[in-house]
């Protein structure tokens, strides 16, 4: 009985780890228990004001399985031959030929040229009702091809759970990711329980206008935004409004938020999700086409980064 | 006795009306509480789920007064005076002369070529927390010239009433403004509720970089978006990912996103608080040099828009 109790006032966080069942215990659950304690504690001297307290989280390789083609990608490629019956010049053109014959690597080598005129033909002239339409249709047939499931349902339970624990302890948590904010909002607060006013992504221009005297917005062919690499800290602040104390990525593209979520005032935290896990989901980093990852882990330490295995920090994958 | 229940069940709405004891009754008061009991009653065919609950609200001229001059402008008039003994060249260079001679009219002529230039010169090459502190140490000595008062203290009573009422009603209220976004930051949680990601304003662009091997993130000279007129309704989609259910403004930078909020599904909502009480504060409408309202008067009612008096709906203006 007296064992017990000592036991138990020497892992004070027992009865918060709770929380996070999806995770083994080791020195990263610990870090993640101890950090939400310490700053929500008003006692110390690291505690945080609720207002204060912003996780922002990467989405693709983060939250869910970015493997083997980030999740708009998909989107857009099936867009793609949705549409191709209509556009037989794209059987000739790139980058839409490479996109019909699955050539991923070769699509990735069209650069922000090549996505611009993806994105304007498959996403352009639409409505946000009209698009969202779209993606939810999309969304409910879609199976990953590894899986067979949605990718909506590829969410790591692990980061579910830690979101969710990190809110029930008064903070907030973004979504900060490379894919357009629009094709986000669809699913976010669904899946990951992220309101829209709180997911930062890419955007493109949109236009007001009256169609048939309604008033509507537009999207355009034109990129506006890329929140990747720099502009990651760029959209965190115009949307948040506040330097993060907490940043969590995958690859080399949150690189930069991962930088700037450990260089505040107070106990900043850098974690990176280390996709190590070939059996259970995939192992790949600094050789990927998708997600790599070699700036990040070099002297993650030595700035803050901790790096979470996913074949060893968590019990269990998906839901 | 019989009397008196008889009073109260025709009279539903008097319990919730509490929450708003700085409006008068009226049509506009009982308009207000009657949307409010439809959209959040279950039974109602009206019903909207506390996710899609959005209200939009105009800052300047709608939570606080903006005459003389937008509260911006006030800020950047002051910001150019104290900068400008570094800047000898602004006594004959415009918009600076002007604004340094403290002519509203030549500076607003000077349109968005002059805006660039002065926001660059006042507000560029900052970082978002030195350009906080700024404004935090402006907004504590800065007196509006007729009230004598912290424009943060010229919010109208019966507004943040409305808002609050709103928020207890499970919805969510967004600050949309011609401002800049970064300057509502500043103050929009402490002085109207509203935290910083359910903010919408005119952006710059902005720059990550390394400062003496700190990540920051800092101000450039160029305007990124102007969140006025027809760029409300795109800030609005791009930062809530919603079409609002209820608009509220008090000019004609607000027109469409009037228009954009009575256009939706379900039972939309817009009003638009009319400066006509010169005595407690202004009477300008149409010949306005600030804050104009035109287009907005012309056919109110048939467009689904109400106008609110503040002379005769507002029983106190300021708390």
């Amino acid at each position: 009985m007296l064992s017990a109790i000592l036991a138990y006032a020497a892992l004070p966080s027992l009865a918060h780890a709770d929380a996070l069942p999806s995770w083994n215990d080791g020195a990263n659950k610990t870090r993640i228990v101890r950090f939400v304690e310490d700053v929500t504690d008003p006692a110390s001297r690291n505690f945080v004001p609720p207002a204060e307290r912003i996780a922002v989280f990467d989405n693709d390789g983060t939250l869910q399985t970015e493997q083997p083609m980030y999740f708009q990608l998909a989107f857009v490629f099936d867009r793609a031959r949705a549409l191709a019956p209509q556009r037989p010049e794209w059987k000739t053109t790139e980058p839409f030929k490479s996109v019909l014959e699955g050539n991923l690597a070769r699509v990735a080598a069209s650069g922000d040229h090549g996505l611009v005129a993806l994105v304007g033909a498959t996403q352009g002239d639409a409505t946000p009702e009209a698009f969202s339409k779209v993606v939810s249709d999309w969304l409910a047939t879609a199976r990953h091809p590894r899986f067979k499931r949605p990718s909506t349902e590829l969410t790591f339970a692990p980061m579910e759970e830690w979101m969710a624990y990190l809110r029930a302890n008064g903070f907030k948590t973004f979504l900060i990711s490379g894919g357009g904010i629009e094709f986000l909002h669809v699913f976010s607060e669904r899946v990951d329980g992220v309101p829209p006013e709180q997911v930062v992504g890419s955007y493109v221009k949109m236009k007001y206008e009256l169609r048939n005297g309604r008033p509507v917005i537009v999207r355009q062919p034109d990129i506006d935004f890329i929140d990747d690499k720099a502009g990651k800290p760029v959209g965190i602040d115009r949307f948040s409004g506040r330097r993060p104390i907490l940043a969590c990525g995958n690859s080399d593209g949150d690189f930069e938020m991962l930088e700037y979520g450990t260089s505040g005032p107070g106990p900043p935290r850098a974690l990176i999700v280390h996709q190590d896990d070939a059996a259970r989901e995939y192992a790949c980093d600094r050789q990927s086409p998708v997600g790599a990852l070699g700036r990040g882990l070099d002297g993650a330490p030595q700035r803050g980064r901790a790096v979470v295995s996913r074949k060893d920090d968590w019990r269990t994958i998906y839901d």
